[in-house]
């Protein structure tokens, strides 16, 4: 089952002022890396001091800041600082039960999404991105990522990632977030088919719970996709120039990849509520059984029971006609 | 349980002329409370007389003004001479059965909407707030609120709300209204897994009622935040010189937490369909319990009674073959 | 129940030409009523002549023309005559089972909505309107109103609607006209929630064909209001010369009364949804009751009632071990 | 029940050229008649050649092709010459299981729809209409139609259709058809009320599949009537030179019809859903019932039955305490 | 039942760059073949070399050249190479569980569907189609398809095809795929009636699968259907000199199918809906008879039984009133 908790947003910024950070002392400290290419050249760090990330933004085409973990107050302000983040954005990276959402500031792009937790079955966690001129920025809950095949292209000098802009190198990462909702929807998949089978040869109580969560884990996936939907349907229509048209092209298949996903999860919604039927009518089916069984039974042997009792009684004629011992 | 009742609004006006003021002499007496500020200076009073208003207005550069009870004609009358409000907006503001709405005056600009009770579990109470040149009029039915919060950070000279225009003002209230429905959720949220593992614990008849309160509960939310998310929305489309392009931005944030909870109790009345189907099955599967030992006592000892019944007939072959005595 | 039948609009003219006028003879014969007014004076009479209506036309700056009943066709001819209306909005005045509308022909509006009839519990009747330059004409099936209180504004030399025009006065008459529904919700919801703390209490089978009737009056309630929620939202948007800017404000309120009146109508499914599922949950579990019932008895007496007949045979072991008698 | 079945549409042309004409042999031979008028002049004929229709064209200001029985390629392509026909077009007349829809060719319109047909209870043909300059062309599948009422109002002068041009003559048609449909929900309407008198009286299995008809009736005029409701909200905002103002007020008043039809179809389909639930639940409570009576009936007699076989053993305390015999 | 599992699309390339080309080994070679056609000429051929393309596309108006099995990175490449598609466009064509889409690129438009397979029962393959100046260009998952029909009007020289240019043909194609439902929709119409008269005339538990199977046939074929009506629908809108006015008309007639189909399918699923609900009340009035069958055997027996035990009692009165033996 998904382990996150339906539960409303803002745990601690209830009535706080906007833009207010109010660090989870217990996430884990931020761990900052980074990624700068050009066409040429690659350089891979993980800074000690947040000034190298200046360095970087002004010596390379594109530099990636990855941040891992999210329990720092000090140095997300830093990281603020330097890129000019808006608080209101930064405030939604630190609140991390965010709906997915696309937001444009003035000069840079901010996407919130919800992105499979690698390795665990159906965990997920937030992603924040930042798109700005000549940086992406990301946040993410913990460390470990979908996002390695990325870094491998970027190192391995593959022309198109190498060559292109922070915009292509946004829609990498959001295709990749992406793409990896589809070993989730594999799992679901092939939950469901085993307990369509197992229903089909023979159904028990224990599987109505199995399919409660399975519906759940459908709700859960459909709340983080659908408003990823949207949010790249608005970046394929924005005007933005952080967004090129060729790139555009890129983000509209990975628009066609939400879609696919939307359908899924839709076709898999109307299978489970499907089975739910196919288990209660065979529930209905063979409570007939069982009172067909009953009702043979007891027509049978209830009367056959009634005439030898007749037989038995100790009737005694002599006394009266309807004597009773 | 939302104790509200699902009442039509117009209790005192059906076939009263438009802009009646028909004033609930059951009511709390209102008593008017004034925050005025600017960047540099603040005050705050609870006027004698209502002049003291004309004069904060002229001396400040917002003027907050908040009137808790609206049980007398008199004064909400005289409120409405100096703000110049509508008839129709004033009408709105005494029935506290209003849909949430926002309308847009020539001067001012007025939204309705329900504000969750302090302290109280699931009570609400309407909430209209005028936003004007220089202040912001806020009514509501009862003293004691959620905005305190708001207060405080006026108070303590918190700079993004002090320099502010009283545009700012009205977005951080409506903003403190709608954080105030989180814990709401988080309650409903948390009675809906209660129930739910329940459910699947130990399924019994009692639990069907309070699925129902639950189900009722989840409709009046989403009755009240439904509009709230168009009022809104209207909010970032209007082209008013009352809202600035910044507070926008804002009010942007806004919206997206409409949608948040809009977004939750969609899927807690999911969740609530759900359980019902939890429920009906297991009871179904309860009942088919009970007839398979009903069947299986009745199959092994109906034709065993019989059997028994035989032996203990008063056979006598000596009179006939088929005598009964 | 709601009396009317639901039965397809066109008694009389399936097949025949538009724009025929198929009086019904049964219906009440039509009697015709003034009401002219200025901000200065005031005139009110019932016309031995319809030429009196020409009069009052031209000495009076509103003349609101009530017709009660539609049973004589010379009467309707005439006054189509007078007032210059489209044969298509007359037939629709005649045929009453018309589906609430708006219509602009080139010098007038014209509105079909559903009355709740006065007095009666939840009847309605037809109800026309016309709005031309310097009057308001409307057509009702049978005597007796809601729109008293209209008229007393008009009496009492209310300023608004004295110095307003026939847009003022045709607004404050459909704002009656949709205030008359809210009793009939009231009743409604008084009903549902008698309906449901019964359920709650005691639930028996003759509790759903109460509800079944409740859901068809929710039913045809909505079927009147939905399109008078359509016909307001027209006249708001409307660019005619008829309809002042200042009467679209009032418009605009009476428009966001139908969406009241939707939510509750929508709101009121829901909980008659939810009514049949507890009063089906309950059957099941009182079945469960009587099930586990009949289950403990035969379970426990059936066994012991065959060891009784155990020690009933007439067991006679000297003729042979398994003898029977 | 309605006695289409729900077949695919293309059962000769799977796999053939666009715009082939698959003739059904089956199908009667086509029966040409003429109805040719201007304000002044009619001629009524049935032609022996179709010379006559040009000559008809030329001579009179509006003429009236209608053709009954598509069985004859011939005479259809002739047709076809004459009027200048789009090949897809005369392909969906001839093949007679289109979906309604409306088509806009260089110089004609073309309206497909389903025609109740005349006298048979529930069954439809294929109705196809063309509206060209000076014509209306109509082809049905059978001789016999709705449409007297039309011609009758052509012969006997009267002055709107006769002034009028081909698209009052083809509205007049349009209305007729639609007009139709009113005694089908009227059926439907008796028969759904019937039913729900019984079942409130006296449920029983019976009505269940008569119920599924209801239902598929239902259905099936839905599919016919819902897209005709596209096609005249098409006309209303077509700007075609082939139809006047004049006549749109007069499609206006058709397309509510239609709209008028679709609610009542839509709160036939509630009220029928509304029917299975009652049934369900007085089923429901009728195992109750029976269920109670053998409970008491157990629950009385098993344990007397018991105390009776009590006193009916023959214990013979002078062998053992707890002998058997 | 529909063979293809519902598996999400991205077999191999989850995390691998876009418009990277992960050929199926199992999947056949591929198979090309030039048809290439003017009015007056025509050539038909399986290249042995892929020059061979170009020498068509530089003599022919229109070339068509159709590749049946995707399981050769070369030869999939070299085709790219000759016509210049996108890379984005390849690596769709080659991952086959793609949802229907249509994508316009700089000079080819790209549309993917899924075909019906010839003769299996409801098995589909996905088809790519790409629409350039002079050419179509085909895959296929496998050889053998519904398009020998377009190919025989080529060869037999039918003007209209003859004539018109690639978009022309690119309909046909999209004609013949769309009609190749028709058979499909017709065996699933097929079956459900079957399915309702069994159900009608002996309800039986063997038949809830069978149901369940037709739903998910329905729901994989509206799956496949309803994007190819917004492919289609997106044709007819869009501006693009690869379209002439004239095939437009065409292409509307070919979303007038899909629209049919939808409506067929929607129909159809309702109609499933209904046999279950006939289905569970034709069980739950069997139940009822059961249990009327054995609670008047029970009533009737039972006493009776109890009757004869007490005849039956070994009652001393000589030893005491209420001795037991």
């Amino acid at each position: 089952m998904i382990t996150e908790k339906m539960r409303p947003r803002r745990k601690f910024a209830a009535g706080a002022p906007p833009g207010t950070l109010h660090v989870d002392p217990n996430a884990p400290r931020p761990l900052v890396s980074i990624l700068a290419y050009g066409p040429g050249d690659i350089e891979e760090s993980r800074p000690e001091s947040l000034d190298e990330i200046r360095d970087a933004l002004s010596r390379f085409q594109v530099t990636w800041v990855n941040v891992d973990g999210l329990g720092d107050l000090e140095t997300l302000t830093r990281i603020q600082d330097i890129f000019g983040l808006h608080r209101l954005a930064l405030e939604d990276v630190v609140n991390v039960h965010q709906r997915p959402k696309a937001e444009l500031y003035e000069d840079h792009l901010f996407v919130v999404a919800r992105m499979p937790r690698l390795g665990a079955e159906l965990a997920t966690e937030q992603f924040s991105l930042f798109l700005g001129k000549g940086y992406v920025l990301t946040f993410q809950e913990t460390p470990g990522d979908c996002l390695d095949s990325v870094r491998e292209r970027i190192r391995n000098e593959r022309p198109r990632i190498r060559a292109g802009g922070p915009d292509y190198l946004a829609y990498a990462i959001l295709d990749a977030v992406i793409d990896a909702y589809f070993p989730l929807l594999e799992g679901i998949g092939d939950r469901l088919e085993g307990l369509e089978s197992e229903i089909l040869r023979r159904p028990h109580s224990s599987q109505v719970p199995i399919l409660h969560d399975l519906k759940r884990d459908l709700m859960n996936l459909r709340r983080y996709v659908w408003p990823l939907r949207e949010v790249l349907a608005g970046f394929v229509r924005e005007e933005s120039p952080l967004i090129t048209e060729a790139t555009k092209l890129y983000l509209r298949d990975c628009y066609d990849h939400t879609i696919q996903i939307m359908d899924l999860l839709e076709s898999y919604r109307d299978v489970a509520s499907g089975l739910m039927d196919l288990y209660l009518s065979s529930i209905s089916n063979r409570m007939n059984e069982v009172m067909k069984v009953l009702t043979i039974i007891a027509t049978i042997f209830i009367p056959l029971g009634f005439i030898a009792g007749l037989y038995g009684m100790n009737f005694n004629p002599e006394i009266s006609r309807w004597n009773m011992p």
